[in-house]
């Protein structure tokens, strides 16, 4: 994801200095003008802001809260913006944590797979203080292709992109259930997707419903292990706002069982296979 | 529905005769050139083909089944094709008593609300012998804009349209646990539709979505009671392919809490109320 | 089941015919003082009782409802009474049925197995009018341990019954998946039961505790593929009374994937192994 | 349940200090001849086993883990005995905190309420190394009727207890949903839990049941707060085991509803109250 972003800022016009632990993904982009650091504060040397793209919570904490990490290394009145999928707690933290040295912070997940990225055509939805959100709206608009603002907290644009994430991933079990009845029905769900089309008329149905109708779930798009994860996450939000999710809950539990299947590396619409193997497919 | 499909057949210029039991629904078509029948005896004679649209199974035992229904008025070698959403099961029943009258079966189903039967924008999916569905196509093609052939067994199309209303409903309980927890977190469920819009792109997602963040629910566009009765319908072919589906499960028992709840009349996207109420909103 | 509630009638003096599909069942009666019947008809025939053990509410139909079934055989002023786990829907249908006829109808369902009903030690739930059960009191006495008295409408006894059967699923599921976590802890279920034990003290507990934690489900005390009717008698119940159960859905959905697995004949424990499955074991 | 625990230690003939952050409650055992301490350092100080009974992993962290907390005071050669109803991830965490500096470390969970602790009917479920389980077994002895040992593993003995109260959560439900639909049905829930004691025959079945029937969710014997924190213990448990349990899923979310409309301080048995609104009650 952060190649094509840092080659779109660049595109922009940015100075842009990257880090990246695999160092060749960072040097890949010297060529087309970027500053390669050794390490994440070198990276943050003298800037305006850090745009930071990790994993999860966990890679978050090391690259930013630990000793020598973003946070230390940013000057005061900079800005650290995150562009990662962690928890709405770890959003909390952060904002927090900057706030403690006099450093702006904003979440500003995206919505969009590598290629999109590479393509300038993620979604954006931020939050944090409104001035701030403007002073980096052209990042925002160098990087994708709409931006959304969810609010005056960063954790509610985290709250946002896992809710939506959920969104796509109640399609898949919709899909799974669906097909598996079907299979059993003697219909193709090629034919089911086909009627689909023709009703949500939706690029992602369009896509996903393919590749589970296909099965092909290697190479993984999005790893069902990280799919579980933001379903872990958006859980986890829920829970903080007293909200039950009971689809939610279902969601996490097909995708853990297909995890104890040996699913971890499959794409996670690979959770369908599950909805397959309880109807004896 | 019907009135729609019926002015559609008459401008493709087809000869028609219409039954209602409102009476003052067929005599609105007698104008643009449809003969009104006093029964659905009345209404088969002669004709190649009778189309019934009725509200579910209970209905269309009464008009086909039962004495002096369809099935007796109905010439050998005419056929019936029925648009009802019904069930799988029923489908069968009609399938083995048209048979056994040397007469046809065609269960063709159609995804579309009144306003898309008026505009002749349904979707329909059709199944049983081919033969059968290629001399009715021109009927299809006057109702529709596309036809889909689910399979050679009538109840096959039955089984399409069950799912894929699961799949609508599927959408609208995902749609309500988002804006659950986004409303407790303080985001606006409008500011989430905007991001899902751009995410699927999706006018079925743009709609309800919308109904939902207005909690507008009120005309029904369609009541509840009949989502329900869908949900049930889309369990019970899952049942008989042994195929469990736990998301429509979830969907069920929901919709029933938004029935128990006094919504039976009001849209069924007002089964997002009960996601609210569990949240405490 | 008849058996054993038949020799337990015997036993207390009461004058009992008795019939059965398979003949040889009712014959091992004769030595014991019971007349054959070779119909259902001929039981009837002077009796002041008539009472059934069916497997369903199919068999119900053909037995009682059906031409020349037990209904058109008793006499005005004689009583059905109705032992089966049958749906509430088939006891309103029989209780209209009979009082049509001026004859008396209770709905009786028994708690228990073979073994339980062989030893008098049958819990019987009863509902009708409630002179009708004073009357029928004796019989009650001679089948069972203990009798209860659910309400002035003979289906309250069936919903009472398809509740109870629930109640025991649930802490079946229960146990499936706390087993699995277990297993996969390294914890022995053994060690778990004998726990639960401790804390429950239950025979319920105890019993089925140990065949799942032995997975022994050959051979079936009680069939999966009835336990599964039951989900689906409760669920139904549950849909006339307004009143979602989730955890019953959740129930019909695990023993249908046991179903889809091959698993119809097995005991209807043997649901737990769609957890272990889940689970990866 | 600490009061309970040490008053049995100390009739027992153990020489007991205690140490508790209500210091009342710590002086109602001087009588008793327990010395108080005004800290869990001075607590720790010269003892062969430092027993914990905090509410939760925070408590946990704050009195074990933390500067001059009981890690840091226990003496090398000492063992930690957590009673506590913590994760099987804090346990862990504590075997190695103790590992670290010499000291033994057994988790020791039970199950009874502080009357059950008053009375020493506690059931203890330990875990850790054999030798040191036996060495600590009159310890066991003295505050409960019964001990288990679930494994070398001290987290072990965690995992059981979180499924243990899984168990009885999944009883609560079952009671709510079967409850709803027979008040529904207008058969008293009281009439239902007298079949069930008939059935179940288990104290704990004829104790909640009867919470439950008769609505008497106040005073607390177990807040519902801290049964929401134990299914999402239990949950935690099986992510950690990759095994799915949707019952669970589905108790944790009835749990937060019932959180969401206010009924955190109530009985956790208070859970009944959401099937009761879901069924319109």
């Amino acid at each position: 994801m952060g190649t094509g972003m840092a080659r779109n800022l660049l595109r922009a016009g940015h100075e842009v200095t990257v880090f990246n632990r695999t160092r060749e993904k960072a040097e890949a982009l010297a060529a087309e003008g970027a500053v390669v650091a050794m390490s994440p504060a070198e990276a943050c040397r003298g800037c305006d802001a850090a745009l930071t793209m990790v994993s999860d919570d966990r890679a978050m904490e090391e690259m930013v809260v630990a000793e020598s990490g973003v946070a230390a290394a940013l000057a005061a009145g900079a800005t650290h913006i995150s562009h990662s999928t962690i928890s709405t707690a770890m959003a909390r933290r952060l904002a927090a944590e900057h706030a403690g040295r006099g450093q702006g912070y904003l979440s500003a997940p995206v919505f969009g797979r590598p290629d999109a990225a590479e393509a300038k055509r993620l979604i954006v939805v931020a939050a944090g203080e409104a001035a701030t959100i403007e002073r980096f709206r052209p990042v925002f608009d160098a990087i994708g292709r709409a931006t959304f603002i969810a609010g005056a907290e960063p954790w509610q644009a985290n709250a946002v992109k896992v809710c939506g994430n959920f969104m796509i991933a109640a399609m898949l079990e919709a899909f799974a259930e669906a097909y598996a009845t079907l299979r059993k029905a003697g219909v193709d769900p090629h034919l089911f997707l086909e009627v689909m089309n023709a009703l949500f008329a939706s690029p992602v149905y369009a896509n996903y419903g393919r590749i589970v109708a296909d099965e092909q779930f290697e190479p993984a798009g999005f790893a069902l292990k990280l799919g579980l994860k933001d379903a872990r996450l958006v859980l986890e939000t829920a829970f903080e706002c007293a909200a039950p999710m009971p689809m939610a809950s279902l969601i996490r539990d097909r995708l853990l069982a297909a995890l104890a299947g040996g699913q971890a590396e499959m794409d996670w619409s690979s959770v369908a296979r599950v909805a397959a193997r309880d109807a004896g497919l």
